[in-house]
């Protein structure tokens, strides 16, 4: 197994920037469209635990998509193989006035129909 | 890709709680090695972020051994082929008199010397 195959890396540090404008504009579709359609999906966020892609889904359609702007200070894209990779970042947003520190980490994997992201966790540090 | 094989699922249901038992004990030897030793390891914790087994290794020897346990109200298990596993749990711990709700998030891959977790992520809710 292969770790950070520079043409799989490659796909991924593509693909992620995708991932991050949708998040910022809150384009729901897009959004879902990049998780795995299934109940194992799986997204941890910064206030509440989402199981299964129909729960992410009603998640990313209800929220209100202002104030979603950050600032990515450290992005990492480590590759295991062909089909799995890890995908961590730091970053800051301003809420309330105040800039806090965030984390997330993605886990994608290739499907047939391309890479989606099966499990993901949001947080920010106290 | 098969997703959850049996037999894969067994090997990381088996394996998780070694590591559960060995947080709340912090027992720093078995923690560092069932982490991946590489500077491209990672570790979001609840008030700190690692970046390499180095740091986390460090994070582990520092940390006093006191008032570690923890409840898990849910763990999820999911395999991607034969190599690549998902780790994902809620838990409860109890800091200061008061009940926390948290979550950890962990990736599992295969090595020739065995399963190893190349990515964790644990943050608590607000």
């Amino acid at each position: 197994m292969v770790v950070n195959d520079p043409e799989i890396v490659a796909e991924l540090t593509a693909l992620y920037p995708k991932y991050e404008a949708a998040l910022v504009s809150n384009n729901a579709g897009t959004l879902t469209a990049m998780f795995w359609e299934s109940p194992h999906a799986l997204r941890f966020g910064a206030t509440e635990n989402l199981h299964g892609s129909e729960e992410i889904a009603a998640f990313r359609k209800s929220r209100p998509a202002v104030n979603l702007e950050r600032t990515v200070k450290r992005l990492d894209i480590v590759t295991f193989g062909r089909d799995f990779g890890s995908v961590t970042l730091e970053f800051e947003r301003v809420v309330g006035g105040k800039t806090v520190q965030g984390r997330q980490s993605q886990v994608w994997v290739r499907f047939p129909d391309g890479w989606k992201i099966v499990s993901a966790h949001v947080s920010t540090l106290p």
